[in-house]
């Protein structure tokens, strides 16, 4: 019988140039002129799903981006495992800053370079892949389906109407997401925490027009300082965030849940290296694998106003703005968060501005549980692969719809990501090494093998 | 005998046709690519120069961009008066402010729409048809040189040279600037103070990269946090520069001093109707026309950093910018200033940060004489024209150049300008009256006139 690394062996290269296909496609889903390219690699995941042998694999419409489902069912007896994935990528920019054009894939060092190499791309397609071979070999334990959407980097807004509208077929007994990250390329992990995520954009206006530096300044309200000032408000001396009511539903962590925690391999000094910082800072009081896992955060994503151009400009800007995004843990609520964060900003504006505030992405965190069946089989296919048992980990990222899927099917997930920390996901030269796209394709079909042996 | 009066009714259509000529040439001094117009701008100031009457006129090369020179001597036995001018123009962006093309003049309302019609292409011009007159009708009653520049928008780097080394050319009785603005249409000033300015650039970093900010958000210094912060804090709760030593060299005016400035006819509800905002702010303790014309102020002119296009992009980003400028009264050194300004936000950056600082543009303010026969000479052709006398005012703008003009030439400059703040200069849809620009093509051969007598 075939083997799966025979078969990686002998296709290894046609993966890569399907999975190149994709990626060539620049599914950016916050652009509107990105629109098209949307639907061309919604079409591609579809006749990947036909080709490896999926029954049925159709592009179904969303009043934004398209959602592609597919599905193999082997028999009613056996367990369904339901794979999701995003086949949206965030925006490239800033260019300059990609050493290769990050739509036109590339391999260096044993590691492709392009935005969705990891994210998520190529883990979504070991999963394309695993299909297949579990198809070729006539090995598929489980029965199959596909949900794979488009718009996850910007928030998912219509994938929990979608799982209501499609709830029966969408049922399953466990959700397999690749979109996450493992400790090392030696050290495996299984994510059982995401942070939550809300996601504003502020907007604070002075004058109606910019006006002369000289002739206005220091009589005048300026948005640029005034931004600042409420910015810098939103968090105090010891790095806590300031907004009324923000930590009320904080679940403050065990001792016995810090000390796993703390057992989790991390070295400080080689992560400050992999970033170029001196220090780390963060909530005082915390570690930094605490203040990733357990604890929120808010962070200015961008900021703008007046004049950004070359030499000096002498005015007195009009607008200033800025994009503010909050981690949550959960039980923090997003809906609550996004209202207590545009009260409080419109509360803490001075005179003479004018303040709008706008929510732009929302989500829950999640826990998991570490005994199911899910994480134990999945457990068990990362301890064959990689030769050591993995370690359970609190992720400092949001997948929101994790939270919706519990919701709205009913059904936990379980977060086998293989990406690295290094792999640069949302920035330049994002990169997803050739060793973990293929240990994951390896590791998947064992998943399911062992899920189906547990069920 | 011709009057002015005549001799603008007679040529009113082709001053203007030659006035947006120059205007359409797009003479930015701050941007690269405009270097070419430059030269084209320059040469068409000295065409019309020769043109108008001068015995001389040329293109001067400097190590950015030219000055133009030109004389008309009638007599070693006559004052003379030089002319200062600059044919740069401040960027327009942002271009989608604008009703019409910055670049092609447009009258509207009794208005020319564009940019430069009024800074300075549009003072500057006047001079030259007034000289163009006085020589047509053999008035010109002093030997006048002209001295027009093309980086006053960029702090003039290259003219205090010129000065230095043309310094017997140059010799002169006064010098005569239309850059700066009158009260009211039916109110004429004349500009008796100007602001210093100490212009600078910072740049934050962080991380060696943008993160995932889900990822690292919490456990990693943020740049645009820390500029924020670092920003509020240059200001104090009474609006206040916090910088130590900032104050150190202003002169407090005197109660008498205070007095007068409250003489000038001013309302507060207009002016904040005229830029829109309910509230105006400012150094406590002053009053708005004191803030503008006797104290020091600090705003920032731009911020940049992180993401800023369309949607929510999850970055905890790797750089945070800001230009910040600082208005100075007379006395301050902004030299000092720029020292002063270094030394204290490389002192407040927290761990974790790198800082980066850098003086963009920096000149001395100015306060000039009400009892010279030159101010009396300008009061008494404005008194003329528009049949009121003029009021001392103290600008909040700055001229550097006109500190450097007492300090090499020796000669105290004369501020006749005839703009209004209305005119949105260096903002989106600057303008010119036609009534002021043609007011003040009458107003110029008067003061050459009275200029004359009194010496």
């Amino acid at each position: 019988m075939e083997t799966i690394k025979n078969y990686i062996e002998e296709n290894r290269e046609r993966f890569l140039e399907e999975l190149f296909d994709l990626i060539r496609i620049p599914s950016v889903s916050s652009k509107a002129e990105n629109k098209n390219d949307m639907f061309r690699a919604a079409e591609f995941i579809r006749d990947q799903l036909l080709k490896a042998g999926a029954d049925k694999a159709e592009v179904y419409k969303t009043d934004g981006h398209p959602v592609i489902y597919g599905e193999k069912i082997i028999g009613d007896d056996k367990p369904t495992v339901l794979v999701y994935g995003h086949y949206d990528v965030q925006p490239a920019e800033p260019l300059e800053k990609w050493d290769s054009d990050p739509f036109e894939p590339e391999i260096r060092e044993g590691k492709i370079y392009a935005r969705g190499a990891d994210d998520d791309k190529g883990q979504l397609f070991m999963h394309l892949k695993a299909f297949e071979f579990m198809m070729r070999t006539e090995t598929l334990p489980c029965n199959i389906k596909f949900m794979i959407e488009g718009e996850e980097e910007i928030g998912s807004p219509n994938l929990k109407i979608f799982c209501q509208k499609y709830k029966n077929m969408l049922a399953s007994d466990v959700i397999l997401v690749s979109d996450t990250t493992m400790i090392a390329r030696d050290i495996p992990s299984i994510t059982v925490g995401l942070r939550g995520l809300s996601y504003m954009e502020v907007e604070v206006t002075g004058p109606d027009r910019d006006l002369h530096s000289g002739l206005y300044g220091g009589a005048v309200v300026n948005p640029v300082n005034v931004l600042s000032k409420m910015i810098a408000s939103l968090t105090d001396e010891n790095n806590r965030v300031t907004i009324k009511g923000f930590y009320d539903d904080v679940l403050e962590a065990t001792d016995e849940e810090r000390k796993e925690l703390a057992k989790r391999p991390f070295n400080i000094d080689e992560y400050k290296k992999s970033i170029n910082v001196d220090e780390v800072t963060g909530e005082v009081g915390y570690t930094t694998i605490e203040r990733l896992g357990i604890r929120p955060s808010l962070d200015v994503n961008g900021i703008w106003g007046g004049y950004t151009g070359e030499g000096a400009k002498t005015i007195l800007p009009s607008k200033a703005s800025a994009k503010i995004s909050m981690r949550l843990v959960p039980n923090q609520k997003s809906k609550k968060i996004d209202k207590l964060f545009e009260e409080h900003f419109k509360s803490i504006a001075p005179e003479g501005v004018k303040v709008k505030v706008r929510s732009l992405h929302s989500g829950e965190g999640y826990v998991a549980p570490v005994d199911s069946p899910a994480y134990l089989a999945a457990s068990k296919a990362c301890e064959d692969t990689f030769g050591k048992k993995p370690i359970p980990v609190r992720s400092g990222g949001s997948i929101p719809v994790v939270a919706d899927f519990e919701e709205v099917l009913g059904v936990k997930s379980i977060l086998l990501g293989f990406g690295l920390d290094s792999d640069a996901i949302h920035s330049p030269n994002e990169n997803y090494p050739l060793y973990n796209f293929f240990k994951g394709i390896e590791t998947i079909p064992l998943f399911f093998k062992y899920f189906a042996e547990m069920k």
